[in-house]
């Protein structure tokens, strides 16, 4: 059924574009029938391969400091210890590998959860339908993913209402079409239309049907994970998923210091197919970890170490990444806050932590406390975003659409946002050094007091030279006036619509869509609704 | 006249003072009678020392880059040269120093620029007439200052027009009061009810009179000049001023590779007066400079050197900076762009040449293209300020305020703005890496399962563990629906209603006041006005 099923030989090819530095995937996607398509009837045109970063990473902390929390880390997980809850198995396996279990309480002996992620892989690939958008996750690479989680939306009228699975696919075919967004992200907003209990199945279905990007699975039971797997078995064959990463997976620990049965029922399912675990301590400072930032990054490495390392005991060798959501709270209302220094100063530890734990990093993305895609929602989102590229992270959920802590995905948001992805990708490429770029022809011929602006230089390399946003408003104030003093919302606004209208969905073979739909009406007549 | 008349000890005083980390002068702007008053009646509150930056600098560029750069900037001195028009003098000087020059055009032999600025201070003491407020430029010293220029304000009405006496004073005001804005600045924004033959008269009055923060000097005319450094003498004493430095001085090289008359005749006056000049190209890439990053450094820094070691055939030893405008233009339609990745780059590679010339640097600040305050405004002033910080820049003029590309000083957007610098300021703090920022005690106390908000190590350091900002909403949703739905402008709006009527002026001895007066009575009686 699946063009995957010789998936050797497919698996190899992938990985060699990939390791080809996504130029022939560059290529390939300017030459893309949809990417065309998409370009004349007002879409955005081509797609930008996954990020390689030729840009230094920045770094805040130095060995000692380094050292002196990953000693801190390992007394927590020695001393205090991290609790798996509702989860015999999870204990029986911790005990069996040497932990000290009192209770559901896990006590680590000194060096065991590192001896364990020995085995897991510091990059990997995560593979899409589409070849040209697999992705590579750690080392160099860089990928976007859109918002995770908002049960409500900011819709297209400004209207605040919880969101449909219309919503949903919405947000997949925009991120399916925004340049630089990499990947098709996972819950893009909870489309509370549909059964708690056969949502997912709907939800995997539009990633598949709606993208050709990489996307996550659904996480919130055991079984929604087993039925995530399954679609995409049909996808891409079933000794493909067993041997290749199709699936990243979003496991929160319940900070601090737990893993619940729910997370850890899908970590197992994912784990024991080879899908990637990214373990997400979900830090508000203040509240789920100390109000410090040393102390949050100790209680953020001990419960990455236990977490991943937990996955490996599923099964050596399953990617996972080490994961950070780090935002702090007001200490007068204890609301969340976004975009301040603190949590931007956790995320370029744990980026550190990560990366001497030999784990792929996830941080980041354009996050924020705002209402409405306003002054402060990009400000707050701004932080969090230059930080996300600049520490090296390797998979940035949120990168586009998260409103209002994350209650909201806003269709206007996303849109500004995915514009600043397609900045940081361009800053990513670093100074070209070339003898074309240095340019000193271009200074002889146009000499003292004169210009650049018609210079052969200039017209041989202004088409690529500057990124051009196709959202900022840099007209004269009285053209400005003359097209209605807009804000850049409303341009969002006006450029979301024409992308939606011109949105085709890409190729998929008729035989995976018939599989797929006969999986999920199956699985639909199997159970009765359940709203809760 | 001036209590600065015995300026041998108060002058080390003050550097005495900077050299303890600005703690003292911390502790004394914590209980100054002014910051108490301002706090009670709804003003800011404290005032923060300027930085000193206890985080990395990011560096984009490798050695290779570096010098490969550097060569290029050789061979632009020595064979194309750098026009120093209208000013026999300079010519003169060039020529008696080992330049080849022909007519106008001043030839570089290699080193010679890097010569004659072994005499330049890498480090130096701007001096404030309240000793509180002197700021270190260079090393690891950061310093806001005010946007620069604008001919326009947009005021608390939301109307754009042309600005006023009252709003250049109301700008210095709120600079001020702005707590993280270290320097008044120079024009805050263009006074064109005023002749501009008299203007800087009451420019620099205002700065004196309104504030106490240090400030920059008229550039326009040589005379206007000297008319500057003759106030400060008024304020700091005539020996005081020969030896230190009081004012900072923008001479923006008229790029591609010429100074003008104007600013050399400014620069000269400066130099010859032992105060600072800040040598910075005004780049628009793609007009004034070659369309690639390399090419556009490589000019700056010729630009650079040429009008940097001028100053100090001027006076050895004359403070100086190395200045970097950089933005770039749209290549569809001409007008200059802002927060874009490709000046970000230029703007960090130039911070490295900098501090290979043994330069402080200036660059950056708060720019943006947008004509209100709004997501475009704020992603490109992020972009903006953040490259600033993680720079390593020493002076970042347009710090709070700018709007429009410069055209326009916004009240609202100074708000905005001036909050995102007590951001960047808690940030450069980095990682408090002490035992009681560890928190391990915390997280033994609290342990798995539980939470952080009442543990005895939140409340020990909750006041100053986070940034809080006095503008961010981050109430609920309803309750911002029942607040009105405000956006941060509005808040903004409000706010600096608040500081411009809690405003309190700065004690200033009646005697030197008197003095200044009478300087400028005399000024302006002896011209009639103009106004081109």
């Amino acid at each position: 059924m699946s063009r995957f099923d010789d998936s050797g030989e497919g698996s190899e090819h992938m990985e060699a574009d990939i390791e080809a530095g996504g130029q022939a995937s560059k290529r390939r996607a300017r030459g893309g029938a949809t990417a065309r398509r998409a370009s004349r009837d007002g879409g955005p045109g081509l797609q930008r391969p996954f990020i390689r970063r030729r840009i230094p990473i920045y770094e805040v902390l130095d060995e000692e400091g380094l050292s002196l929390i990953e000693a801190n880390a390992d007394r927590v997980l020695e001393e205090i210890g991290i609790e798996f809850r509702d989860d015999a198995e999870a204990l029986e396996l911790w005990r069996n590998a040497g932990a000290d279990v009192k209770g559901e309480r896990v006590h680590f002996p000194k060096g065991l959860c590192r001896t364990l992620l020995e085995t897991a892989p510091p990059v990997f690939t995560q593979h899409a339908r589409n070849p040209e958008r697999s992705v590579q996750i750690g080392g160099d690479a860089t990928v976007f993913a859109p918002v995770y989680g908002p049960p409500f939306v900011r819709d297209l009228e400004g209207k605040r209402r919880y969101a449909t699975i219309e919503d949903f696919q919405n947000f997949v075919k925009l991120a399916y079409m925004a340049p630089s967004m990499h990947h098709s992200g996972g819950t893009v907003c909870e489309p509370v239309d549909i059964a708690v209990n056969k949502r997912h199945l709907d939800m995997i279905y539009s990633h598949i049907r709606y993208s050709d990007k990489p996307f996550m699975g659904s996480v919130t039971a055991p079984e929604r994970a087993e039925d995530t797997v399954e679609m995409c078995k049909i996808v891409f064959g079933e000794d493909f998923v067993d041997r290749n990463c199709v699936l990243l997976n979003l496991i929160n620990a319940n900070s601090p210091m737990v893993f619940d049965e729910t997370m850890l029922g899908a970590a197992k399912v994912y784990a024991r197919n080879n899908q990637a675990c990214v373990i997400s301590p979900f830090i508000l400072s203040g509240a789920m970890s100390p109000v410090t930032v040393a102390g949050t990054l100790t209680q953020i490495l001990a419960e990455v170490l236990a977490g991943a390392s937990f996955t490996q005991l599923i099964r050596p060798g399953a990617p996972v990444l080490f994961g950070t959501f780090a935002a702090s709270i007001s200490m007068q209302s204890g609301a969340p806050t976004f975009g301040t220094p603190e949590p931007s100063l956790v995320s370029y530890g744990a980026a550190q932590l990560a990366r001497r734990a030999g784990l792929p990093f996830r941080t980041g993305g354009s996050l924020c406390g705002s209402k409405i895609p306003d002054a402060q929602a990009a400000h707050e989102s701004a932080a969090t975003l230059n930080m996300t590229l600049l520490a090296g992270t390797n998979f940035a959920l949120h990168s586009a659409g998260w409103l209002e802590g994350g209650l909201v995905s806003s269709y206007e948001k996303f849109m500004i946002d995915q514009d600043q992805l397609g900045m940081m990708q361009k800053m990513a490429e670093g100074i070209d050094l070339s003898e074309e770029s240095q340019a000193l022809d271009a200074i002889r011929e146009v000499g003292p007091g004169s210009h650049y602006l018609g210079c052969a230089h200039t017209q041989a390399n202004f088409k690529t030279a500057f990124y051009t946003s196709p959202l900022a408003d840099n007209n004269s104030f009285e053209q400005w006036q003359i097209e209605g003093e807009k804000r850049i919302e409303q341009r969002a606004n006006e450029l979301c619509r024409h992308w939606l209208e011109a949105y085709q969905a890409p190729d998929l073979d008729p035989g995976i869509d018939e599989g797929l739909q006969a999986f999920i009406s199956g699985k639909k007549e199997a159970m009765p609704d359940s709203f809760t």
